[in-house]
């Protein structure tokens, strides 16, 4: 903090949160994006963000918790902050600072609305308003680092799932293969899966047996990367 | 970013950075901290820190760098951002978001003045103003988490270096003992050093090589932690 009382007299920045909301989908790894009503920028694919409110909010994260349930109709069970973003040319209302957050769904949690909201592939997405595009790249730079050495991937998951369909989503993230018995091995010492009890999927010669997450909580760390 | 107009008559945050800066003194891990001058929270020890200035600064990293220099005289080659803290009662002014950063210094590159700035022990410290405990805690957790997977701890080490000093290094700040053989391996693949040609320090029977690093840039990851 400052020292000096008199540095209050500067000007103070806009102040923003903007989420990156992933699911898998059709097109692989998927986020969310509005059409902007309103100027700056109107009709412009963009992130769903806002102001923080500092009459209402408790914290940042709190924010973006409710500008996301504001502005798509999510509630998210996993959210985690990105990083800032500040310069004074981000937006045309002045130096600004966006906090970025990342979200992660299952499908089924999604609940788009039609015509201003869109899931859309998020390798290729370019051109979203403000700098949502490097909020974006910095959001799949974290996700793919984190996959490599986390159970986060799980949050994209729905609630029962078999083991390999976990690895074909880890796989599908990282955009390589696996080795089954690492992948195995890695899942197991990380401790976050449960399993169903008397859950089985029929699978091609024998039924293979549903988990579900220990709790809907922190990504847990693997002890060596995939 | 908020689509309404209207949004922008909700008061702002204040905004300021404050950067935890990190080096390898005769207590292990020690972090730079200033006595503060004025009010709010007067003779409190705090991190350096300050009000982003929309006038001058180019971006959150300059603005830490400025913060740095301005009240520390300091000027480090490597700094990353850690998080951004937000909420109304983190400051006695109002609701105010300040973006931590992590800098790392080699010893020598400090140059603290005396009385009001210490160089204290990162691991007890507790009782700093605001909520500099908790931006101080979120620094050692990224520094130690980084440490193994990543060549970070290399920018606390002085221009020139031995190999078995750099892993003293990594020991000192992980808290146990490293395989020697298995860490140079890891440093071998990250290929971030080069030995200083014509330098050796004597060592016990024969003259240990010196090393420094290529670039003084982004940490480089390990393909395996350490």
């Amino acid at each position: 903090m400052a020292v000096d009382g008199a540095e209050t007299e500067f000007g103070r920045p806009v102040v923003t949160v903007d989420v990156v909301i992933f699911t898998l989908g059709a097109a692989g790894l998927e986020v969310l994006v509005l059409q902007r009503d309103a100027e700056p920028q109107a009709d412009r694919w963009a992130l769903p963000g806002g102001f923080v409110h500092i009459d209402e909010d408790a914290d940042l994260e709190a924010a973006s918790r409710r500008v996301l349930t504001a502005k798509t109709g999510i509630a998210t069970p996993y959210l985690e902050q990105l990083q800032a973003f500040g310069d004074p040319a981000r937006d045309p209302r002045g130096w600004s600072v966006s906090i970025g957050y990342m979200a992660l769904l299952s499908h089924k949690a999604t609940a788009p609305h039609p015509g201003r909201m869109a899931w859309i592939a998020a390798d290729g997405a370019t051109g979203l308003a403000f700098d949502h595009d490097r909020i974006l790249a910095a959001a799949i730079m974290r996700l793919r680092n984190k996959v490599e050495y986390t159970t986060l991937p799980a949050h994209l998951l729905p609630d029962k799932f078999t083991l390999p369909y976990l690895q074909r989503v880890y796989e599908r993230i990282l955009g390589r293969a696996l080795d089954k018995s690492a992948f195995r091995k890695r899942i197991a010492e990380a401790d976050f899966l449960e399993p169903v009890p008397g859950e089985k999927r029929p699978a091609s010669n024998r039924p293979a047996q549903l988990y579900r997450l220990k709790a809907r909580a922190t990504p847990v760390f693997f002890n060596r990367t995939l």
